[in-house]
């Protein structure tokens, strides 16, 4: 019997002899994805080994991994046999729901380098021959114990954190920014910072120890937005309407990172008064709603924000309750709809800093797209659409338990996994890419994306559906010719902008040498089937590398390093953004773009 | 029939010849005081003729006036006829209520150095080939065309000011402090600032042009935290019983500068958004109400105040609702009951770059005073309670209509003076202080302060009291035994502290070149009374000036100076603080400065 170490999900158990790590990890409820039903055959339930003895690789592996991947450890669960006790880190594509969320991303390590320090200092009461004020005696203990010199003392410090003094005993823990004093705590107080990636539909939240730069904890929930219009333009209309409607739109975000803040500080029992800085990003609507500013101009061309540098501003003047005298920033925005998170995301990857020719794409209800040509940058933006989350597709939803993530047509016929091995209730966005990969795979669609008889396709209304999931009491789960449609609509705005981004550089596709992909859905598609209808280009497997939530990533990067937010704001300076509405012969590429076919 | 124009009030009118200066001013209802009724004998109808001329010079102005007041041609009112139009000058001291007010006060000429001047910019209409957001559009403008780096753009003026921009058509005026655009308004916007002196009874309220440093506007009002308490005492203890009690003290405030800012704008035609600085000074326990600062240290030894450094903070966080990005201002304290009125005050006396040896004080409530030596700096502050204010006297009222300002006992009997000339309704400060001297010089009150035998004397209640004004249907007016005790209580105070401060540099009063009496009540006292009681020395009168309410200047001029903003804080740091209570031998020294006697 061995001991079994799941990471990053923390879940720990005991091993029999003869278990691969796939059932080991189902019987402890560590869903990791698998089609095939372990037979080493879809490759989904890649993990990394990270410490003890395991089977050696099988011949189904050599397939699956490249030489790169062979020398990380990487193998397949299904075809791995623990021999002893064994570390396990298991990739968020790897992960079925509800274990996966928006939240998780790349881990890149930093020297933690935060814009907020925490000081112990011991104060001199004061006397009537030294009546010192508090404010002087505190200044002076910072700069005789510590070298600070701090300035000011935010007022909020001044109302709320002056009246402790006494308390603490004149020995107490001051969070200072720059030469400003944000907080004052007891002593020994552990101070935290919050970053957050506010998405169109999604919000991901994390809670920062800011001394060591560690994820205490992190939280993913839905935008409350959504309830104004599913995309931005909707919801640029609705806070157009009044003022009241802005200031609605904008509560509604401040209360949902609220609320995600409470859990997160329950769950690590930390308290919101010791959270002395947060950095926020979104694309420009968002950022725009979130801080209340004129939003109409986004939706007329030229497509303006009225905000593009970075900002730095008090958390009270956004109602955000944080440490009295907390800054919340956020960074610059490209252009109208190239905003923060992309920088954010840029940031994380580190694509600017690549040598060669190289994409990043953060696929999403929007979709950036930077390619850098041997540091020249340049975006672009492509109204993907909701249709990766599952909106007006006729059995689309989020992904959630119950929704067929992946599917796979074969001579042994139809195969669906679902998010959580539940009984299927619908399709998520990975889900629809991999079935109509599957379609045009085996000729059930044209190249036109149009949908051909076979014996699981039916008529419906005049046109055609293709059966994924017959059900006894419910009317079956299918995917008709206008979610095809849908979808094709959305790879063909993306893949536009891919060759758009080429052509400016009058390069070919083929010459990109790694492709990131970012995003809480790029993270768990399939690229082959993304390839496969000619979504993303048909460049070999092994320069795509799925990088998960990597604007969350970047967040906490500008949370943790005064360096990386100064590398954000240089980058939004060199990044070129490029109208896709303005290209020459728009019509036509577009027309190229919606060609299924993987070229 | 002549022309005469009586400043600062603003009445214009005819004169025909044969009528005083004096008889003219009350026909045309400009209150000027007198007490002898046009005799030329209590010689205070001082005015001073600008410009057109008038009757000579008669011998009762001869002995009236020093020799540098002929020089600036000062009058008699009652001793001089027009001889053609005239422009005649009322300093405040020479005008009776209600058209003096507490905030006439010095005006010092500065050069306008404020930390927010306008920019009048055209923006470039951005086009898809050119995107510019509007803040970038903004920043490049304010820099090209004025050569302004403004990398900051207040979070309110991105969401109040920006949705403006095409209304005015890409041209606009923007307000800049320092590297931070604080308003935006239409082209030829004229900005404004609001200083105010926030005293423990009455506020002053100034609106001045930042760009010409003209104050437009004043108003006078009433402290409403008055309802918590007299003294700033009862109102820290009012404060510390709990956070609404604090709020509500701070919000009291905030409304009262509001309502008075309201009817400024509404005077001169100005909108509060149009306000784009502000500075308020207040003795250090209203400056902490005021900024909701812990204040149950001030009420306790060492006396320590929590902040003592000069603060910047946004309007928005005080409640105010100013321009979108306004600061305010406060200035520095030195201790906990020498506060930034003080500071205030001595900036614009410019105490401190007086030569030689030189006293000011600012007499209210709280009474504060500085000597200046050759440099050398040193405050105290005396508790001289609210006798001034008229609280706590059988008949004491406030200086309004109808309140005894002026009293004069002679052979030809008891006169007395009322604001407005209306029927006598009770005494205000002034007048009791006129009151108690009058009755000193006449040995109706012995050096003790102990009330004699008198025919206008009468037993009270086991002890005496004086009777001014005898009524019909009411009771009499009288100044009781027990009203000469609070005022002497409060002269004793006051002339401890000149003492302690004159010991504390071996020196005597004598040695006093000039003192400047600051503050609403010293304005309007009669020096030679204050001496006469031994409140003030007795120095020869021409080393008295009386500078009006010097607080409300020295806010002013902070407003329209970063060098006086930087002089405050100069002025704070080498300024000592003595604490009363701590000085040697203070019971017998308190004894010898209750002395009613001119010594």
């Amino acid at each position: 019997m061995h001991t079994i170490d799941f990471e990053p999900v923390g879940r720990r158990g005991k091993c029999p002899d003869g278990e691969s790590l796939l059932e080991c990890g189902r019987r402890l409820n560590v869903d990791i994805v698998s089609i095939c039903g372990g037979m080493g055959i879809c490759h989904q339930c890649r993990v990394q080994v990270i410490s003890g003895p395991v089977s050696g690789r099988t011949p189904e592996e050599a397939e699956a991994f490249s030489e790169q991947e062979r020398g990380r450890n990487c193998r397949l669960a299904c075809r791995t046999w623990p021999q002893g006790d064994v570390k396990v880190h298991i990739p968020p594509e790897s992960l079925s729901a509800p274990q996966r969320t928006q939240v998780e991303g790349l881990e890149v390590e930093i020297e933690p380098e935060p814009l907020v320090r925490g000081f112990e200092v011991r104060l001199t009461p004061p006397t009537l021959e030294e009546p010192a004020s508090d404010e002087r005696n505190l200044k002076k203990a910072l700069e005789g114990q510590h070298g600070v010199r701090a300035g000011i003392v935010d007022l909020g410090v001044l109302q709320e954190g002056f009246p402790k003094i006494r308390e603490w005993g004149w020995k107490l823990s001051a969070a200072v920014r720059g030469n400003e004093v944000v907080a004052l705590g007891a002593p020994a107080t552990r101070w935290l910072g919050l970053a957050a990636d506010i998405g169109t539909t999604k919000i991901a939240c994390y809670l920062v120890d800011m001394q060591t730069g560690k994820t205490l904890g992190s939280r993913g929930l839905m935008n409350p937005q959504i309830a104004y219009g599913e995309d931005v333009i909707a919801r640029i209309y609705a806070a157009g309407k009044g003022p009241e409607n802005a200031e609605k739109l904008q509560d509604l975000l401040v209360q949902a990172l609220d609320k995600a803040l409470g859990s997160l500080c329950e769950e690590t029992g930390a308290v919101r008064s010791e959270v002395v800085d947060a950095v926020i990003v979104g694309n420009t609507a968002i950022h725009h709603l979130f801080l209340r500013l004129p939003v109409l101009q986004l939706g007329r061309s030229p497509y303006v924000p009225a905000l593009s540098s970075a900002l730095d501003v008090k958390a009270r003047d956004l109602g955000m309750e944080l440490a009295p005298g907390a800054w919340v920033h956020l960074l610059p925005n490209i252009a109208g709809f190239c905003g923060a998170d992309h920088v954010s995301m840029l940031l994380a990857t580190g694509l600017a800093e690549m040598e060669g020719v190289n994409l990043a794409i953060d696929i999403g209800t929007n979709t950036e797209i930077c390619l850098n040509v041997h540091g020249r940058m340049a975006s672009v933006s492509c109204a993907s659409g909701p249709a990766f989350e599952g909106a007006h597709i006729r059995h689309g939803m989020r992904a959630a338990p119950g929704a067929i993530e992946h599917v796979r047509l074969s001579a042994a016929g139809l195969q669906v996994q679902t998010i959580g091995n539940k009984p299927p209730i619908g399709i998520c966005g990975s889900g629809l890419l991999d079935v109509v990969a599957q379609l045009r795979l085996h000729d059930i669609l044209d190249s036109s994306g149009r949908m051909l008889p076979h014996p699981l396709v039916r008529p419906m209304d005049g046109s055609r559906e293709f059966v994924l999931v017959e059900r006894e009491a419910e009317e079956a789960i299918t995917v008709s010719q206008k979610d095809v449609r849908e979808l094709q609509l959305a790879k063909a705005a993306i893949r536009l902008g891919i060759r758009a981004l080429c052509e400016a550089e009058g390069l070919q596709e083929g010459a990109i040498g790694h492709v990131l992909i970012a995003g809480a859905f790029g993270t768990f598609i399939d690229v082959e089937s993304a390839v496969a209808i000619g979504m993303l280009p048909p460049l070999p497997l092994e320069r795509y590398r799925q990088v998960g939530n990597a604007a969350g990533t970047g967040a906490r990067l500008a949370l943790m390093s005064r360096g990386q937010r100064l590398e954000a704001e240089r980058i939004a300076e060199r990044t070129r953004y490029i109208e896709l509405a303005g290209i020459p012969d728009f019509s036509r590429k577009y027309a190229e773009a919606s060609v299924m076919d993987a070229r």
